[in-house]
């Protein structure tokens, strides 16, 4: 028996257009087996995919580093994002375009050859929810700065799991991971700013575990936001603080029952 | 087109027997599109399978900690597992058993229902290499002990693979991962001990970030190892070294090309 869900009926998978319910990936995918891959969420509506250049930018960046030969070009790919997207007939919708280095035997270290990343492109119904963020600093894991894939939007997603888990049991929708030296990295889904009192406004470096977001790099360029190590006492004591991915920008409100800030004044200048 | 892999040539899925070209892994599936979910690879002759109480206990620990609902008894595993390595006639096999939370809407935070997770067994011939291990310290990336991840056999496996790649181009096979703070955590695929000038049989803490191994388990209760944080400096030092993981125990003979050890008086007097 399928279990149904709504994240489109029609999925894309290596070019081919085919049902959800009858699509199919190999049982030894290393994206299954082994989380070896890579995505993107991009926002798609009347204008188009927002940010798509910058997307794909990262996403290629992201293959060359973890070595997953992805030979097709941005063209074909904005060609099968928008085929996907005419299929599942969604006025705005959230594209998510997975890379996995594909199909392999048993071990590690990926073959050479052959190369057959499987490229699968889903979309589901944009449901944004549209009150303020309120989140806990997550005690159950730490961001590793450390590692290449706090850079990376990699499969391993299992840390920002647990941390969202922790934070619906503290019954609020976002946790807030620090690295493993107490910086504040980001959030589970987002990267985080804040405006202190002298009205800068602030992120935390991705040497500190944040990921570069799309988002993040239009919002610092924007609002001439300066990279600095935050502590949590440093979001404790913000003016004001948001949060931003390739869906939006939110209001981060509190932390671990402490309201934050008091304004929504440097967020509500962004235009994206 | 479909590459043909050699990893047995029947799989099971959620109990059923189907062949690896027509086996399908639902797209939506958290092991593919977030690495959620947990694996065990066991080692299986003419006995049976090796150690299969505790790996069954270990995928258990670490299901209930993810909060992925495991109905299936141990009873019914074993029979899927049996049945899988019957249908690929293996007479000695690698069986890993894979399990994901399952086809899902986007989103990280697991729906609690319906809870559908997959089972996965597949099979692949034992090849097992006969040469002594050669090693690198890795410094592409580190182990996050901070994570509970580090205790868990997970699908997040991007680490271990950036790790491998680095050994292998700088010539080696195998790469040991230091954790945050710079102690000995383990190897890419298995768990790291060492003999030091007293005799003494010491292996990293879990706390250290070494996985709790169904072998290294073994082996501490049978060499009387103790746990101590070990330094890379320690490794270099070691009269004897080796690395063990449900497919046995090797010797650790080289790291960053310095000679580790001169004997292998130790493991030679393993018996599993």
């Amino acid at each position: 028996m399928t279990v149904e869900h709504d994240c489109g009926r029609m999925v894309n998978i290596n070019g081919a257009l085919i049902s959800t319910t009858m699509a199919r990936i190999d049982p030894t995918d290393r994206g299954f087996t082994l989380g070896d891959g890579l995505f993107e969420t991009m926002l798609a509506c009347a204008n188009g995919i927002r940010h798509l250049a910058a997307h794909l930018n990262r996403l290629r960046t992201g293959a060359r580093f973890l070595r997953i030969p992805l030979l097709i070009t941005d063209t074909e790919l904005c060609h099968l994002l928008n085929r996907t997207l005419i299929a599942n007939a969604f006025s705005q919708a959230v594209l998510r375009l997975t890379v996995s280095r594909g199909p392999a035997d048993r071990g590690l270290l990926p073959q050479i050859l052959p190369a057959a990343p499987t490229i699968l492109i889903t979309t589901s119904p944009l449901s944004l929810p549209s009150r303020p963020v309120e989140a806990v600093f997550a005690t159950t894991t730490r961001r590793n700065q450390h590692s290449p894939l706090s850079r990376l939007k990699s499969l391993n997603a299992l840390d920002n799991i647990l941390a969202r888990q922790e934070a619906a049991d503290r019954g609020v929708e976002e946790a807030v991971l620090l690295n493993t030296v107490g910086r504040i990295a980001e959030t589970t889904v987002a990267n985080l700013f804040l405006v202190t009192e002298d009205g800068r406004v602030r992120t935390p470096p991705v040497a500190d575990g944040a990921l570069p977001g799309v988002m993040r790099a239009k919002v610092m360029n924007q609002l001439g936001a300066i990279e600095t190590h935050l502590f949590p006492e440093d979001l404790l004591q913000a003016t004001e603080a948001f949060v931003t991915n390739a869906l939006g920008v939110r209001p981060l409100v509190a932390v671990d029952g402490h309201p934050i800030g008091c304004t929504t004044r440097v967020q509500d200048i962004l235009s994206f």
